[in-house]
């Protein structure tokens, strides 16, 4: 878990790379051995089909036919088709740079007549535990949804489920509603990674108030808000692409869809909300962890201070009659022994009703 | 306490199921045991009527006759009566399949010809002492409002009173006003909530400032907190959901009530402010804790270091004069002792003097 | 002080009572032993009338006549009086309940020709120099203010006397502009308020930089903090009535005076923004003060650790010469004491140059 | 230095005094034994004219003139002269009142036909190394600008070159371009405040990192904050008052110089989130200070732990042959001294490995 | 790296230099020893040429021609020259000075017929490891571009490669469309910084985590936190000078370019918000280094407080078998030595058996 972190972290830093030519299309991912899958959907209120499509050309035929088209491109290691794509749906250099740049920021672009949308997908990995993103483009054209994903997210499965039913999402809705769709089970992402998010704090609350001294709390704690505040910066620059989406004139908008991507905005206002809910419980969590300790160490240094208010004198006065000078004649008292204890069980009795009355016993 | 406490904290991790078939009507709460209640009331100005509904048919043609209906659901549990309802009402599956889910989000959510308010419903409970939320809908359609609740609030049975007394809220009044009506009462409840969690605050406040080392005071502050932050984020949408209906042009809502619901967002914004003030306080409270923490370990402290500081130079003089050297002059002389113990006594009042000086003593 | 303190803490528990009958007038206040006082002011540029009225219908017939009319009821505890009142001004019954109830929220209230502003007056009490506040209600009507108090500010006294005078506050406004003088005066309490508050700050300052063990400070600190939550939380919806005020749409006031309420809610703002100062203030002061506490605790572990390094090997040295070998060499030399003495403040010279080396002494 | 700002503080306190008849102008500073300077100025694009005015005629006399006018009053005390301008000039009696005021809060008030500008002038006082503010008002009319300043800033007399230069503030613009420059002076002064502040904070900075043990440290850094807080509350009004000039609708104010207003009022947000940042700046410091007191701390206990953890041990051993049991066989072994020698050098060795292995030493 | 830093620092406090003629152009920053150099580019749809430009005539001559003109001013150093430029130009004296000035606050300022965006650069420096800042002035005219740098950034270089090339950047747009393209760069520059900070900050976070010991953390956290107020200090005005140009009415700008300028607005905006979240990482990253210190201290404690309780018993039982009583019989016991060590073993055994139950072993 620790390196899948660590790894994500070095994985920012080469979000800028110096001397990278200009509309050049480099996959800047990590080789993931599978292929790249291509493939076409159209749909109208009663017409439904599926079908791979082989390359440029057929997208290009595809994009001819009746209704609304989806075409999802998962896996964007094949630089040379995503420059075929861009070559024959005339996108700009630069954008198809963005689309391969595993490494983009959330953004909004817009293209004559076509938006794209650059974003991440956030995805639990089920073996590392841990909060996986990936690179994320939706265009919108007229008539068409061009999907391009490092991995597509498990979810859009979904999307084509019902659309294949009929059911649900309306197959009469055009293009600009599937992109509607599948912002918004991106956006509900968020929300699975944030319940992931809030029941390891809620653990992590648990493990505070039982066993404080456990130190893999602290870094927990520090990685659940590291990963809180990726997802905020993740977020925040979404929120703004949606609102924009929302208040854009475009013709690729139809005006009733706007209310809904009104909807997916509100999502992501509630994830920004949720997520400073979060980073609350967990400064809340380290403020109670670090309270623990400091009640701890009071504990510590209240027994150290009696043991050595009690000791301490008492091993002054042994000290005082283990002294060697000639004259001292308590020493030679028959019951200077007993004494000398008395004296100290004396010392020992003051101390503790001190100690009693201070409350620290 | 503590163990409704972690109940609630589970509950929340199960709001995102996998593998959840859409549009499936499933009851996600507990069972109760208790009896589904439908009930329908009907009013208009010189009509008042009440009466138990037997099921979707019954709901259908009550809904038929004149004057504002308010049909209300006692209950989640009896799935197969809400898609009874559901196909009868002519609800979107969806609606349908979130109205039965005890761990919806707070939203709005708009049908062709109605809206739905989906909410949390704030109950104090009075054995455990916590707050208890469930999930609450309320539906707004043409003359009739319709209320989905896991238990009723107990306060809408004050509503229920003044329709039938005819004073207070006007029969006069349609649906939308009945809309405000509820949504005011369940606002309330936060304040209710809030008045209970600032008492809880105040005697946390006198604890701390007379017994700062009881250590429960740490866990009430955190559980606090917890709560707070729970009402936060719970507030926090349904605000936006007033501000939403509101603003809305719907034909649901006169311009009238309009004015009316604007009040019930300022409560909400009221509340979301006084959560803040409270917060404040909580936190305050952590830091006068941790302060007093620290002052009586600095007690502490400075009686260690008073003790071990008049104490470790005496006994290492008595450690001097218990050497076994042979030509230790001092020790044969006659007042010997007597010096000894002088020159320790001198010691002793150098330190209290330092301490008095240093304003230790 | 600390009472008076913990005896407001307690009322607010009060606010929110169960179990009471909606529309019955209740003084929810202690009993005062005051007298309520009923009196009526009538004023127009070249008329200038103050009588003290006997009940409602001397009011129903003071409402009737000319020029710009005040009403003040000076202590609400006589309940049969309010509802005489009530009844003959035709004011709602709720409104009624709320004006008798002591512990009710800002707000805003709109009957069919009349506003109403619910709103807290704070006041410092000379004997306990602890804010206290009181409930204190203004209606607006055609022609007319009526203030409800359960203590009239003694500023209302001003207002007359310059009305007497004819000067400053000219005759010639209306009832929305007495209205606009009132609310003036109270929202100027605040300023008064926090002047006492940032003095009692700064005296708190200066005692923290000059002897920062006493724990009053704590305890002092923490009030202030209340007392300016307190305020905030009381400023707040004070705000937005004056908002409210300003923009909504009355024919009671007219545009001109929408200026004059402009400036109360800016004042308002101002009272809101000084506060937050007045909290950083209060933080820092504290911040300084544990500071302080950590610079002392550092001191006296300085000492402990000097004083301890010193002696505990001295101690040990006399130790070894203290055990009672046969054969130990050096006891029988002539200056084994000598070198004994000798290696001891050797030990002490070095340690004592590390210590000055690392800026201890 | 310490004696200004105390001095300061306790100023704040007397903002507000009780029994104060309004409408009576009082000087609230204090004497300073600086004569009144009375100064008129007059320009067009062709005309430029400055001289001293003797009195209220004066300067009745001196407005019916051509051009834009300039009046300015240096010095407050003077209240009969105050009164006889306030007198002839039409002033209303509250309004002189509060320019008399030495403690006015900033603010905006309006005449029937002239503006009036209440806020406070920060100067660095050379003397005490102190930020010195005192009270200013500046009036606009038709035609003509009136200061009244404690003492006149410095800086206004470069707008007085400039004038009689005929160069870079262009004569032909009005007195609201001259109220504007003025404005745009007096925010600037903030600026000053602000670098001076910020290079205290930069030097404070260094000593922390270099001795953080100095306590002045701590006193310095609450002084830099509460001049933070200062000019932070007084900047807040005067960003709201330039908003206000801005969009007020006022004749007196040309629609070109709106956009210049604009700028001041930019430059005012500017000084906003410059005191933000350095109020940052000044936590962080303290941050940095305590944390390197934990560090030293934690440094002094580790010294006191090994030095403990060291000696306690061999005192107890020697300790142990130092008893005076009959029976103790080793003390008779001709090698027992150098055997027990040879225990307490392995005992040390034990330590000392284990504090290296927990990278203590 | 610490020299570059406090050379930056100290930079600062210069900004405001008093007794600084008005409208003289002074170059403020240090000499650099390089040339300045003047060049000028023009390009249309299917122009393009490139010169260096000898002196202010042959920049009025290069201005008269048609297409769009860049000129680029490299090195403010020579001030007479900026003086040519000015008289040539018509640039307001007090733009001049501004524009050599290198330490000038971010503005937009608006001449006659041209906008001036005064603005800082961002650049790495490959030497010092550390972020350098300088001066850098966008003049907009009607069809020209004028740029004033202390060093020109070195992507300006790329922009030239695309007008050169005719490709990316259409040489069909105007003056506006440049500006737009020199701003979007040196926004971008930010987000260099932030990730070069972002990546410092990850390696502190594995830093804290593995040798909290180590106090350059302190000092390194402390200083990125520094840079991170400085960009944002910086980013501040610069959002708002960016709001201003895509607002203002101007005919400088063209509509269709105004959406471009949202855009790089929106850049600025994901700066400031990126800024946040990694100063909240700087804070979480010195939160967590400080528990870990608390957490350090914690067992250091624990250590002194174990090794104390063991041993000073011990040691006060070994002192009272050395006292030198007469009459201490157990002295005479044969296994009297036995007894008192098996006494002590029995000691620690107890000690440890309680430091185990308190989980302190």
């Amino acid at each position: 878990m620790a390196q899948s972190r660590s790894r994500k972290r070095k994985k920012r830093k080469s979000s800028f790379k110096a001397g990278h030519l200009p509309g050049s299309v480099t996959y800047s991912g990590e080789p993931t051995g599978r292929d790249v899958v291509l493939r076409g959907l159209r749909y109208a209120p009663d017409v439904f089909e599926e079908r791979e499509l082989a390359g440029a050309d057929e997208i290009a035929e595809f994009l001819q036919q009746d209704g609304t088209k989806w075409i999802s491109l998962d896996g964007l290691s094949n630089t040379t088709l995503l420059e075929e794509i861009g070559r024959r749906l005339l996108f700009h250099p630069l954008l198809l740079e963005d689309i391969a740049n595993t490494t983009q920021r959330t953004k909004l672009e817009e293209d004559e007549d076509r938006l794209f949308v650059f974003m991440r997908d956030f995805e639990r990995n089920p073996d590392t535990q841990s909060l996986d993103d990936s690179q994320l483009t939706i265009a919108l054209g007229e008539g068409f949804v061009f999907t391009f994903c490092e991995q597509e997210p498990s979810e859009f499965q979904t999307v084509r489920e019902r659309l294949r039913s009929g059911q649900g999402l309306a197959r009469a809705n055009g293009a600009d509603y599937l992109l509607y769709r599948l912002l918004d089970i991106l956006v509900d992402q968020y929300f699975v990674a944030l319940d992931e998010l809030g029941s390891r704090l809620d653990a992590l609350q648990s493990q505070v108030m039982e066993s404080p001294n456990s130190r893999e709390i602290l870094q927990d704690l520090f990685d659940t808000r590291h990963e809180l505040l990726g997802l905020r910066s993740s977020i925040m620059p979404l929120r703004d692409v949606l609102s924009a989406l929302e208040r854009r004139e475009s013709g690729l908008i139809h005006p009733a869809t706007r209310a809904y991507l009104r909807d997916v905005y509100d999502h992501a206002l509630h994830v920004a909300e949720s997520i400073d809910t979060l980073r609350e419980l967990d400064s809340a969590t380290l403020e109670v962890y670090l309270s623990r300790l400091s009640l701890r160490q009071n504990d510590v240094m209240r027994v150290l201070t009696v043991i050595s208010t009690i000791f301490l004198p008492l091993t002054f006065l042994a000290g005082i009659w283990g002294m060697n000078f000639l004259h001292m004649p308590e020493l030679r008292w028959t019951y200077g022994y007993l004494a000398a204890l008395g004296v100290m069980a004396i010392a020992v009795a003051v101390m503790i009703t001190y100690f009693k009355k201070r409350n620290w016993l």
